[in-house]
């Protein structure tokens, strides 16, 4: 793969790369579109990263289908497709880590799941020294992680931009997971109170509420209204930098993370005042 | 500089990169000299990083000469001269560091210097980003730091090669080093019973004697003999994975800190047997 990328860089093209654990939907499809209008090779990396998942976390249960997978890649003229074993990626002896120890990387899902950033900054690091790419693509619904890895290739120097597009959502709003996957047909109805909680919580702002807390309860209280539903955090940020706000003004960001079942889901909305 | 360096790879030309903190004398050299034979461009960056000092340590009084190291490059047709400031590697909200957590950081001078080789690798990784060199220079004198960012750059897949050139030594041994100038001529002179320890253990080795002890007390025993010296640490590691051995067999490190008056300076020999 780094011989590849160096034979493209050699000939002046540029690379977009979008990172996945694979078990694509249209979230990553809008990613590799988006690297593809903007570059001249689009490379997607299937990686589904040990050193991101805690312990009791779905490491193992994590869905595949590598063969779906290549399908659609093909189907979107996808020109790279890199796909590493676990040992490759971390052999016998591996011990650097790369670590955002900004507060920011505890908040959020960094309180739900303690060191799920570091994992993630450290393997991104890897790929974009595998890969070179030009631009790297992530997706809005993971908007911490998106942060979080902008600041990680701002403060190593990595010389690429991070792009972020936007969330791509199912027809009735759910944001679209490859942990979609795992919901019974109950549990996925129940899941759409996340996306209809964060929906009115917007309605509010946009009517003149300027209260995290009465924002932050009411979307509570659409999500105890499920029976399997039990809420992880609702956080209201900056999201200029993910700074907690108790009065909301600017551009913010209204986050929710909820088990429905055993399933983790999260997702979030930007409102600008 | 990330500009310079696209311009020069898509040129298809090789660049060496000798990483310093500046002051610079022969052992540098010697590291410019080896780039020069091997790459078509040299690179040099100057950066006393503050991440890999300690409180208390020597940052503020770190030895400084610009104008004399520019002159000394230019001798030795270097092609590029990186010389960051503070601001432009650690920008304010600067946060993302690059951590090796083997052990093998905190023993030796990890052991000394908490912290120190974090700020190393971070510091490495960035010149490496920036630079994208096709090999990067180190002196055996640092041979934990050699050790450490051979690690590193094999774990985050750096797609370079880590090159470990021989300590040069002053006529009567002494390691070179920027901290000999802190020396004054009475130290300068005591300074010298390092690398007479090592030599006598490499002696001693080679008539046969195994034990990792009776080697570490013969050197401190040295090193006592000198009222302004105080040993830090004297260890023998395996010189593949650093890690200590009690027996001595095979391709072994011996290596020793110790201050001279304030000054802290580091030696070693490596002896196969």
């Amino acid at each position: 793969m780094r011989d590849l990328s160096r034979e493209i860089r050699s000939q002046k093209k540029t690379i977009g790369l979008v990172p996945t654990m694979g078990y694509l939907h249209e979230g990553h499809l809008s990613l590799v579109r988006a690297a593809r209008k903007e570059c001249d090779i689009v490379a997607v990396s299937i990686f589904v990263n040990p050193a991101q998942f805690g312990e009791g976390e779905d490491l193992d249960r994590y869905p595949r289908d590598e063969k779906r997978d290549k399908q659609l890649l093909e189907k979107e003229n996808t020109d790279v497709l890199f796909f590493p074993s676990d040992k490759e990626m971390y052999p016998e002896g591996y011990n650097t880590f790369v670590e955002n120890k900004d507060p920011v990387s505890d908040i959020l899902c960094g309180a739900s799941r303690p060191g799920h950033f570091k994992g993630v900054t450290t393997v991104v690091a890897k790929l974009f020294n595998i890969i070179s790419p030009d631009k790297s693509y992530f997706g809005q619904k993971d908007a911490q992680q998106a942060f979080i890895v902008k600041q990680m290739a701002r403060d190593l120097d990595f010389p690429l931009e991070i792009k972020v597009m936007p969330t791509v959502r199912e027809e009735d709003g759910l944001a679209m997971s490859s942990r979609n996957v795992y919901l019974s047909p109950d549990e996925r109805k129940q899941a759409l109170s996340i996306y209809e909680g964060l929906r009115k919580a917007e309605e509010k702002i946009m009517l003149g509420e300027v209260s995290s807390n009465v924002i932050k309860d009411g979307i509570k209280a659409v999500l105890k209204k499920n029976k399997d539903i039990k809420t992880d955090y609702v956080e209201i940020v900056s999201a200029e930098d993910l700074s907690p706000v108790d009065i909301i003004k600017g551009k913010t960001l209204i986050a929710v993370a909820a088990f429905v079942g055993k399933t983790r889901l999260i997702d979030n909305v930007v409102v600008k005042i």
